[in-house]
């Protein structure tokens, strides 16, 4: 979808591409583009990004939601009390408007896990189910374990070869600020079940995805494949992973037990909300600049990185602005997805509710991903939004963001889906090198929280907000 | 006990110590002493250090160790394998001797530890049981929350103040390489019940003893007082005390539920044992050098920093000192302490059952704190001992061991009671800034062992022991 997108968009815009690109050659970055910001605007500019960067707001909203409401996977009450926190936050932070728009899941209960080498060498281990997988019923199962290095070692055994065995995936997630070795990892997790049942496995375990050496395992989401023996799914924290390793090293057979009691809940269907606030637009209200954040979270931490702290950003971000003298031209809004972790469901129910309005979104930007600060910025814009999107650079800059080079910034997780359907986006990238440490464990939790990262975080997506809700400019053009 | 033994010894050598002192003075340090080794021995410590910087030997033990035995807490069937292994170990590394020696105490069993803050913001906790703590029985308990920041603040609540409540110590230990933050802590831990039950409470919960920011609690030891009410004791993890802490700030009455299936078996008389290995000395068997570690560990980690390494370690250093063509003057003598962690037990019945040896150890060592490298040598010896030390301080310098101003260095833990028995000793300091990270939690494992440090710790124990086997000096003198 990027790419036929970003090929029609070129070719749709070749001479103001032309023009852009030449501009990019020839002159430096600081004279390309006349201001696209008035003087005033421009001294709104300044005085948000002094508002921000002095504000606690962002951390005393994710201090709230983290202590007050907690945990909120879809559908436990932890996800009714943030729908209910994030209206009344928004309500009391002067938003114009707030309101819900109902999203649907079946349920998935995660119930208890237990296990443990029971043989040569017994040990128990930490473990967690996937996000998903079905339980192994209150006796658990005990199993010989079928090592593999890498889910492709996996793909590779002979049909059959695994009957009766536990398959186990060793692969070790590697760290990286833009958190490239997730993409490498995470196969294991979302097909790793399929394959191994592919092969008769009776289960998988895995070694977490993620880059700490705690005794706290990763979640996340598994899919089945139907027509495939739906078989439980586990990760094991990182440190009982070396433990296993170690022990098939030394060449005996390995047993292994394993209790999950989750179960999949398909026939009832549950409950959960988009929350959507807006700060009105003053001269064209239709159309929308869209910040975002996922409300819900696994069920595991206080969800304070993954993703508290997108939700206080965006949240804060959009009072900043409130508070000027005038209302933006554009309107602001704040969309708080639901039922992220699980799927996108709050994201792709948005696509439905808002199909007609797609096009009146002219820029938009999600915070899901990193702990640190943002250090790069990547549009997805047509020839004029990019020297717009210049001009912007100039103001963040100062908060230590570059322009990348790329004009492919898809919008992080749910507001992917508008990007797909065409919306200008912005990938503003925040520094991941320790947040698959914390990601969808009991680890991700307030003390992550840098309060220094986030004002700097919470300044970017003001001034980003601000600007494209003002710059009399088409992004898409 | 420290002070009552330096002033003695002080006023025994007082010659000694004064030609000491001018010589500290007046003298680089590079030619006070005449060489305390031949040109043989000078030859083997170069070979030892060589050798040792280079063998996996100490790293590999502490594998076998954390892989085929795991948590071994006195009573517990790890401790009884710990027992075989050890043995087993010692005897292939070609020990001359190898023996062990019973070890008695008192059953506890930690049981399961549940707990959550029930209002005003539900939220499950992670807590666990301290040592020696009674349970709540299986209904567990419910009660009002009294935040004390530190263990005077809880000290000076009024008699009767805490009836029916929950006594909370949320002090918050600080990081440092010789781990001086955990003397200010860990009063709460071994005697807050105690002080929390003579003011009303009905439960102790506290902060973690630790610097870690992880959903991992740290257990250890703790004491009750005869005669006064015996509560339940639990520790917090870190990131839950932090929650506690801001729920309490909101001013609301805060609740909380502990249940812990803890209890003591004070009836049941429960076996180990110290496990001791010698390299016989060729000149003076007599004369003990003594180095030594605790075998058992805390029941939830694997025991690799505590005290696996340190057991690696001295097993390691007599085996490359056994590797020598000749055997040392003096016999080595690794000690394995027993139950250590439960409150010295082995070290206690060493002092029994060698009583009468105490005079004949010349020298001692424990390790038993850190999991970075050794970055300094603290002396307790004679005045001619001194002289010696700065000798050995030579070959400890291009491993990174600087020499202490002081000489008041007591052994670790079990060996602390020999040095108070009168036994010249050395405290080889590591860094220990990121060993509260690990202590006594479920993280203590094979993954936070850096092998590098190991090697380099190794040498430094080889040495020391080899250096000490051979001096012909009389350290107490």
């Amino acid at each position: 979808m990027h790419t036929t997108f970003f090929t029609r968009k070129l070719t749709k815009n070749f001479h103001f591409a032309l023009l852009a690109c030449a501009s990019l050659v020839f002159s430096p970055l600081n004279t390309v583009n006349a201001a696209t910001l008035n003087a005033s605007e421009q001294a709104d500019m300044s005085a948000l990004s002094k508002t921000a960067l002095k504000s606690d707001l962002s951390y005393d909203l994710v201090e709230s939601l983290t202590t007050e409401v907690g945990p909120r996977m879809m559908g436990t009450p932890g996800d009714a009390k943030a729908i209910v926190w994030a209206v009344e936050k928004m309500k009391n932070l002067g938003f114009d408007k707030v309101w819900t728009e109902e999203v649907t899941g079946t349920q998935w209960l995660r119930g208890q896990a237990e296990a443990k080498i029971t043989a040569p060498y017994p040990h128990n281990v930490v473990a967690i189910a996937l996000g998903g997988s079905v339980g192994t019923g209150e006796q658990g199962l005990t199993a010989q374990v079928a090592h593999f290095e890498n889910l492709d070692a996996l793909k590779a055994a002979k049909p059959g070869s695994l009957k009766g065995k536990i398959a186990f995936v060793s692969y070790k997630m590697s760290r990286h600020i833009a958190g490239k070795g997730y993409g490498a990892a995470v196969g294991t997790r979302v097909n790793g079940a399929t394959i191994a049942a592919e092969k008769g496995a009776v289960a998988l375990i895995m070694r977490s995805v993620g880059t700490d050496s705690n005794r706290v395992a990763h979640t996340g989401v598994m899919r089945y494949k139907d027509g495939v023996n739906k078989i439980p799914a586990a990760a094991l924290s990182n440190p009982d992973a070396d433990l296993l390793v170690n022990q098939l090293k030394r060449g005996k057979p390995v047993s292994f037990y394993l209790k999950l009691t989750a179960s999949i809940e398909d026939e009832q269907i549950i409950k959960s909300a988009n929350v959507i606030g807006e700060i009105t637009g003053s001269e064209s209200p239709e159309q929308i600049v869209a910040i975002g954040a996922h409300l819900d979270s696994w069920d595991v931490g206080t969800g304070a990185l993954d993703d508290g702290i997108g939700v206080a950003m965006v949240m804060a971000a959009a009072h900043h602005i409130s508070k000027l003298e005038n209302r933006p031209k554009r309107t602001i809004r704040v969309i708080l997805y639901a039922a992220e972790e699980v799927g996108l469901l709050g994201a792709k129910q948005y696509m439905i509710d808002h199909k007609d309005e797609v096009k009146n979104h002219v820029m938009g930007a999600e915070w899901d991903f990193g702990v640190g600060k943002i250090y790069e910025m990547t549009p997805r814009v047509g020839a004029s939004g990019l020297n717009a999107v210049r001009d912007l650079s100039k103001y963040l800059a100062p908060l230590g963001v570059t322009l990348s080079a790329k004009n492919n910034g898809r919008a992080s997780s749910d507001m992917g889906l508008l990007t797909d359907a065409g919306m200008p986006s912005m990938r503003l990238s925040a520094d991941g090198s320790h947040y698959f440490d914390y990601h969808h464990t009991e680890n991700d939790t307030l003390d992550k929280v840098n309060p220094k990262d986030l004002q700097q975080n919470t300044a970017v997506y003001t001034l980003f907000a601000y600007f494209a809700a003002q710059a009399e400019v088409d992004f898409r053009k």
